[in-house]
């Protein structure tokens, strides 16, 4: 089993700007519209995890539903979903560690870990085993990080590494154990 | 004239760690002792401009100094230096506008900014021209943020990035404007 962030941050680290903002992702010109490695990714992964926060966050984008695979939105409160979402999400609750529990059960192995605060909290139990930063070149200065305060040190190594379109950098970081 | 940052962070960001210890860059096996760089770098400037603490910092460092140029140290209380800094290291004190006024009437060009306050002070006014900035792969959890908060959003562009002892992630910055 594996559990997988698939994100982009800020130069200064940040997944959101101080408005709550994405615009800053679309900084860097993509004429060819280039995925970046994204289908590719999702043929990889068994399963997305997410916060309700970034749940919302998806669903209120103006492009079609960007996941091919079954979607877990970690949350003890919500209990139903608008009708076009039946069949794409579910809702899930409980500790970290149950919820994968439940979600390894069903068959899922390989997972995406997405939204800022639940990647915090898979970190915080030292659950995650790889990350896939890609960094926009901006400084946004303030915002929502990505990462927080943890238990302790956690080492990494640098899987693969390459500039996107002469701007980004999409960093590939394995958890070292 | 320009304003050059050439620094380590962790994954998250921070400069030093919880403790403010600097152990973690030393975490990636060096067996050849490559310097990444760093006297090509020192090469291409023409002074070293930082804070007090990261003056008192590297003072404590048990090697031989590092700076083949002169060092400025940003303090408004530091009159003098132990001895064996004399001819290496001055005081500056002032605004950063009025010391790099005075810096650059001096006939230095080119500058190393260095430290995480000075290069916080630097990029507020928007000051620096490029940044180097070296990620090693570890997640700290806390510590010295290299970066803080902003009045305005910065963009840069990526002029290089290259992996390093396959391990650390060396990327160079430049200010877009």
């Amino acid at each position: 089993m594996s559990n997988i962030v698939y994100i982009a941050t800020s130069l200064d680290g940040y997944i959101s700007d101080k408005d709550g903002g994405l615009d800053w992702l679309q900084m860097v010109p993509n004429p060819d519209n280039l995925d970046f490695g994204w289908a590719n990714f999702m043929n990889r992964i068994d399963a997305v995890v997410m916060g309700r926060k970034t749940f919302e966050t998806v669903c209120s984008f103006d492009c079609d539903w960007p996941y091919t695979k079954p979607v877990f939105v970690l949350s003890s409160s919500l209990k139903s979903f608008p009708e076009e979402y039946e069949g794409k999400a579910e809702a899930i609750g409980g500790p970290v560690s149950e919820v994968l529990k439940t979600i390894k059960n069903k068959g899922y192995e390989h997972l995406y870990i997405d939204g800022g605060v639940t990647v915090q909290n898979f970190l915080k139990e030292d659950l995650i085993d790889e990350m896939i930063i890609t960094v926009i070149p901006v400084l946004l200065g303030g915002g929502t990080p990505l990462f927080s305060e943890l238990p302790k040190q956690m080492e990494f190594e640098c899987v693969k590494s390459e500039v996107i379109l002469d701007a980004m950098v999409k960093n590939h970081y394995r958890r070292k154990k």
